[in-house]
């Protein structure tokens, strides 16, 4: 049998392992557009920001590492043109080459969305589009005095944070009217004041254009404008479909359609990764979760699929992790504005808890719990210290369709130095008891 | 109506509110026998270590506050000395009196076990008995040169950790083959090397006697002596059930049995905390269960339904949290000679994996997941750095009764700097999905 990846990210590789494990004698090929496999693009802000000295730490393993040790046909520099059924054409060296395929998987990624202003194209205003755009970041961003960055979802903010470290003036232009917008508004509050502390932060405003002579000079916005030589876009991402389209269906969020074994509409066809649609664990639906974690875990599951055995991917929480100096930030399910989106009646608890006993050390942390007027748990997000642990255990409740009576008896350990003996998430389920008629 | 609780710690206190928060015309009377209420034993170690400067920073809130702010009827230094159908007897300030009651509440907690040799009542050997023997324990350590702690459960290990803080020659002497005998021998390990650098641990030695003049001077055991000027005994705790006794039933575990609303075998008698039975959410079966957190939990629940009202505790974990100098310890659910002891066919895994990316500093994690032959979890321990939040996570999956797919698939957040893109509870999974013949 021979199988065919594109895209050699981490639901690609991951794939392509779990084939090769349990198929040794099948024939995976891989094919990469960049020259680099398994990379991780969610080390590229401590990269940027100094933490990571060397790009090529950010790959897990080296392309030969997969070629020698897991016997995967991996061709880098190889972009595929078309996908035709049993076969695509791929660009390398220069030239095109058809391979054949019995099964194809879709490990396409997610692009940067662009912001169609007028001066986008000048030297110096760069997306962090994929993993070879860091480098041009980090060495602009090290010449560079004044750096803008447009947006502050999860890329922006962390861009912001590595930038702030480098001893940049940064300005931070986000359209919305708070950071990480897909927090509710007292978490954000929380988020807005640590950032305001290092860095220029502008809500509420749309950038127009961008200006200057070769290189970008200004950044100019519907209020004000603002001098730069370096400015960072990090407006969002869309799924990397544009090769899957017409061959095979794509979703309602616009990913690659797929069913819980990441089969395609096509027979024989996969997809993974954030090209691929999947489920929202919390809501039931179809959603579109471009995060790393879950990306992996689909190429698992392709994997096992492809391979011809049977595994089931039972969908995402779109569970986040991220900070900002000091502040660790985290979301697991849905915040309010998005729960009521979704048509839920909602009810929150939003508290400030210290994560020690009283009587030692210890930090502060927001904690916001949703729920649906049943009592079940929808979302929890928080920021402050010690956030991992809660949004840890937060995935582990939501992932399990836990309700507020959950929350509350699930027995967290206490250690004075490290929590509490009534924990902040416990705090929060005794909150929500209130609201809900539970004694 | 009148409400009687036996015991103003944790679960008498969280009752007592409870009560007068649901019902604030009742009249709701504790009786303390020692001077504080709401004390916080587990903070005990962070006071003889320095951790702690006063003493009374360790009680949550003081007397005053319970009667003027709860309206809690608070008797201190009153010990019951007898209980009958509708009155307890009282003895405080050299006096007995009787109360009448309509519910009754035992929060009579835990008291330590004696070891019953030659020398036990010498001066210079004490068992942290209860939050007023701490005192004597910090005067006594600070005074002392060498220090031996007998046992190395929870409070052996933590006892070890304050003291050889002081700078105080500590010896550790444990009649079991490890420490922290709960945990099994892969975990124990990594927790013995590093007792090991900061403490002499005496393993498998039985001690034998204590001898001195007035005051300790030796302890010996069926294989040594050694010289000490103050011996700890911490081996292990009982239920504080003896006014209990022969009044309510006690339970297999000889706390006093309970059903899920914390009801005892008579009518309008309740248990709560470590003096009460209750259930192992992983094993369904009845277990004695005497920490803070669920204790805590249970007074929640009595005073709910002593109130009139109706809610069931579904029983604990036995989640635990601890540490030793560098290293978090932790456990939630069974170890597996506990689930071997319990009948269950058992499957594990013990990994050790870095804490975050591999391109950024962190720690390590050395990590045990315990389950049986149909994939349900049984338990999680674990060892190193960023303990708490896989110890949270796996007390969430476990209460849920959750099985190794869902600690695979559950959604743990990724942030390079505090976890990894497969988390270790992740590869701990796939490491059991081998074994149980998932693909």
């Amino acid at each position: 049998m021979k199988v065919a990846v594109i895209g050699g990210g981490a639901a690609g590789m991951s794939a392509a392992s779990r084939i090769k494990a349990l198929r040794p004698n099948w024939e995976v090929m891989v094919f990469e557009k960049s020259s680099f496999v398994s990379h991780a693009p969610c080390g590229i802000p401590f990269y940027i920001g100094g933490a990571v000295d060397e790009f090529e730490e950010l790959c897990a393993y080296d392309v030969d590492y997969f070629r020698r040790e897991r016997g995967i046909d991996v061709h880098t520099n190889s972009k595929v043109i078309s996908v035709d059924d049993g076969s695509v054409t791929v660009e390398e060296n220069g030239k095109e080459s058809v391979y054949e395929w019995d099964r194809l998987l879709f490990a396409t990624g997610s692009r940067a969305q662009r912001l169609n202003v007028d001066g986008e194209n000048l030297d110096g205003v760069l997306y962090v589009d994929d993993i070879e755009s860091a480098q041009r970041v980090k060495i602009d961003a090290i010449e560079a005095e004044n750096v803008v960055i447009v947006g502050s979802g999860y890329i922006g903010v962390e861009m912001a944070n590595a930038i702030s470290r480098l001893g940049k003036k940064v300005t931070v232009i986000e359209v919305r009217e708070r950071p990480l917008p897909e927090y509710d508004a007292e978490i954000a509050a929380i988020i807005k004041s640590e950032m305001e502390k290092f860095v220029d932060l502008r809500l509420s405003e749309r950038v127009a254009a961008f200006d200057g002579q070769d290189c970008v000079e200004r950044v100019i916005t519907n209020k004000s404008e603002y001098r730069c030589d370096l400015a960072i876009v990090a407006v969002g991402v869309l799924p990397n479909t544009a090769i899957a389209e017409g061959f095979v269906d794509l979703g309602r969020s616009g990913a690659i359609k797929t069913n819980s074994r990441m089969e395609t509409s096509r027979e024989n066809v996969y997809a993974a990764g954030d090209c691929a649609e999947s489920v929202n664990v919390v809501t039931g639906r179809e959603d579109w979760i471009p995060l790393a974690a879950p990306a992996n875990k689909m190429g698992y599951v392709a994997g096992v699929n492809m391979a011809g055995l049977e595994l089931h991917y039972p969908g995402s929480l779109k569970s986040q992790l991220t900070g900002f100096k000091g502040l660790e930030i985290g979301k697991a399910g849905l915040s309010e504005n998005e729960a009521l989106r979704e048509g839920y009646e909602v009810v929150s608890a939003f508290i400030t808890s210290r994560t020690s006993a009283r009587y030692l050390p210890g930090g502060l942390i927001h904690l916001k719990v949703v729920a649906d007027r049943s009592g079940k748990l929808l979302g929890v997000q928080a920021a402050g210290n010690d956030v991992a642990m809660r949004i840890y255990a937060a995935s582990a409740l939501l992932y399990n369709g836990a309700d507020v009576k959950d929350l509350f008896f699930t027995d967290f350990p206490y250690y004075p130095p490290i929590s509490r003996v009534w924990d902040p998430l416990v705090v929060a389920a005794r909150n929500l008891f209130r609201k809900l008629g539970i004694p």
